[in-house]
């Protein structure tokens, strides 16, 4: 991640304003407000703003007048009261503002969450960063054999070699014929002045989908927490899982009592179905039973035994 | 309105609370925070909480690294052309959060708008307050007779006095059977102790739609626009525009400049059909066209002379 | 349920429609269209349309130029694979839409599920059915005791019956005065030719939250499976659940495959926190744990017990 | 656009299937059921399945028992009511799903629009197909010199060849590399066996934006007419305009009634502001009016003059 110096010096002068407000605050929150913290290789996340903090949930839930804290101890019952039996309108009472730098590929899974608002750098009205996404070598993995959408062993030595060469080499190359088209280069500076340009919104369709975009992406407390339910887990992308965990780090600085409460209840919870619960049962009546007498695929049966770290039981 | 001596001291606290931030701050809006607003006889609306201000629809429009603001001159510039051109994300981007007390019936209109957060005081867990809407007397219309979902004359004399006589009794005679079926009055004394209530979530259906209900309602800047330019228009029921109109003036202590932006083109503009413009056009022209000549509706041709202050061309 | 004779007319001829379509259709589903399936006292839940089957989920699910079905076997695999997995965008390609009739303050937990379409009878406009919900005499519950938002044991005897008249008188004389104050009955005819009658969207004030109001009501698949595991469930209030429980059959006639992915990992499932499975383990490993070696609250602990039958470990 | 033998089959086996159903049918939109409609070079739009006709709308509106109709006539009347007063509910009670295959720059632009339901052919999961678009040459705009987000005049002679050249051949280049990545080939033939590939959702993002992709979309009529009127309009980019006129067609064919009143209150239409309605007012009367006398910024004055066609008083 690379600012330019006036990008840095409008991040410090947001990061120095001091203003007086009425409105609940998140000292630990605050502390990094503004702060690009870095992701991947060129990306970023920066909290830009929030609304509420854990009383805010408890003040929503008893529709009262004051705030909600009655003491500490309540209001954590309370929220962990809420989180257990899936309560979702207090959590949406709270919202949170990034800014945040992404490549495309990374940007088209995001989007998928839909309930969020969200504002992306035009490449229709302007010329994108020349910025790409390169994986490190610890996350060039090849295909996973027994998991169509998943990552199997690192590739190294010369094939990994060739494989950033050419991921490097094609996002240049394209790159450089993105600013030839536009003839105009990111600076602003003109190739050749007895030509017209390209469109912007044409040219950048020669991008490769690893180049860096941006945007403002803002979501209440609720589906904060349904963004990263799914983009924490080891079964997502890594490099969505990157900004995921990030995101988990502000989570806690923001609304430390829910945070707790999440990593309890949905990040290392589990579900049981119906006929998963009546094999759990019987082990735990010391019962010995065995795959066929249950109407569990092989799958399931596993994802179950893994989850309750029966692992002499995996087939 | 009234609040018990224990709501005034919960607010009043609340408005003594002073923190510093590094967010953007709406200085008037801070003014009237947690304040409750006096609406109907005994509702209200209080501003919670808040996020961004007018610099924050410019910071997300550009996608900037600092704050929105170049020059307040061009910031406006930008904010009216997001208003005209029907732009909607940048207006997402500030939040807002009311504390509301309102009649059942207006709640039930409210709620049709989807798009917000809401957390209702909950009479399946507790037990309402003892208060009605009652019109005052300058509200008590007849039903209109050319619309049928408008008001017509002012009702008065002997026929006013009964129906406020029949709201006011039927309000007091459901209430006190409400108690009397719950065993319990409002501040928690038993009625009889020999006898169990009957449960909450069932006692509550013997209430009037006058009754006054509370919830906490949270939406965006744009959302809450789309409500205002629906619900203070003067085709929307007397009792929603009363709270309408009061949130309309903290959306121009919190936003000033969109405020303006949204009274042009919004709450002062009107839409004309293609058909429409065709009249429009010969009328500039100075020729003298009648509806025979044009494709429009009477009810459409009356509402085009209406918004272009035609009176004489009404038919 | 009382169906006026041209309403029955209507509905029937609708049943008698036949048309050629090219679009997959259930016939389950198709054998129920259109018909009043009455629930409580004057309620009723009528399918109007639907769009897609088992098979749209699958076809989405692939993205495929033909339609879903690959076999019935590999189909029902994937199908149960998304839900155990919370895949949503592929049960979102279905939809559904029915007329409701329901209690005014059932519809106002109804309308809370805020991801579907609705159209309500607008008593604005016109005079709402002189029809009240009265409970039946079993289910006429006290509080509960213990849960603040339950009910206990059911009321009987002289306190039955007072409630029921309570109930009942209230419910009429509200009405009847909603008929004074509008000079007007339900059949249209005049009271007085002399006087007006006050504002539809005034009068209705005056009615109870147990009169009947209805509704168009249409949403996608995922949406509604995420009501009825709300809705469903022992922990709903009685009224709505009894919509539920005819709206789960609807859903078994309509896409019988997701029907049984759905009864097997919601509403049959369980959720276990992570401190919840380290007691499970200890348990599955035949150790004696009691809640103090935990972090469980008391609560907690009896809800896993439950969950897992194991009721000798209440406390 | 071309399609394998396989899919064609496909396409003709859907289009051959003839069920009976009591639902409302819409005979013109049948015709072309599951149809690949062709859009840019390898595009195409296909209607996989719909729900609802033109007297859904006014079935829901009047919360009807019986179908929509009494008079076509009394129904076109009501459509258009709607329409011009912006109700919206009950356009939200008609549903279709396209099929649709679109290069990945459009797709992004597309999927801003939020409610709507979306499933997409995984990249992380299979082989994209070796497609990209290239403009016409009719096509291929300059940037224009006035509005930073729109196309100037056409490009021709030999900078159009250098330009497609380089599309064309980054294109082909960047997906070659994706091969030599997966050591696989589109057909699933392995490229060199002794190699692993990499994993599909890394080997992706060397693709260019201008790669097809394709999803399974859905929405409601109302949406679909809010992206119809922000996306067939002039200020599109032409390539997602190209789908929008095509859509534009099927909703002809859908809903016809709905379809005019469309056409004449939101294609054809014009918002006039509070400041813009005075300027008309003015001309109406005769007034010479010019723009200084007025509050009207430049460019909003020759927005204004251009709806009502006034071009001799563009400045």
């Amino acid at each position: 991640m690379k600012l330019t110096e006036e990008q840095k010096k409008d991040i410090k002068n947001q990061q120095s304003q001091k203003f007086t407000t009425k409105r609940v605050v998140a000292p630990d929150l605050e502390n990094i407000l503004f702060e690009a913290l870095p992701i991947l290789d060129h990306g970023f996340i920066r909290v830009i703003d929030y609304m509420g903090d854990d009383t805010s949930i408890v003040q929503a839930a008893r529709v009262s007048y004051g705030k909600g804290t009655k003491k500490v101890n309540t209001d954590a019952g309370l929220i962990k009261y809420l989180m257990r039996h899936w309560h979702s309108t207090p959590f949406e009472m709270c919202e949170i503002k990034y800014h945040i730098k992404l490549p495309i590929f990374i940007a088209r899974q995001w989007i998928r969450h839909r309930t969020a608002n969200v504002n992306e750098y035009s490449a229709r009205y302007s010329i994108l960063d020349k910025e790409f996404y390169l994986p490190s070598k610890e996350n060039l993995a090849a295909q996973s054999t027994n998991n169509r959408q998943g990552r199997g062993d690192v590739i190294s030595g010369e094939q990994a070699k060739e494989v950033l060469d050419l991921l490097k080499g094609d996002a240049e190359r394209t790159y450089n014929n993105y600013e030839t088209m536009l003839n105009e280069r990111y600076d602003g500076s003109i190739i050749d002045e007895k030509k017209s340009g390209l469109a912007r919104e044409l040219a950048r369709m020669n991008l490769t989908l690893n180049t860096y975009t941006q945007w403002y992406w803002k979501t209440d407390l609720l589906n904060l927490m349904n963004f990263l339910r799914l983009r924490a887990d080891h079964h997502a992308q890594y490099e969505i899982r990157a900004y995921a965990d990030i995101m988990l780090d502000t989570l806690k600085r923001w609304v430390p009592i829910t945070y707790e409460a999440f990593m309890d209840y949905r990040v290392g919870g589990t579900e049981v179905s119906s006929k998963g619960k009546e094999v759990i049962k019987k082990l735990i009546k010391g019962e010995n039973i065995s795959i066929d007498e249950t109407d569990l695929s092989k799958r399931e049966w596993n994802e179950l035994m893994i989850a309750f770290n029966l692992k002499d039981k995996l087939i």
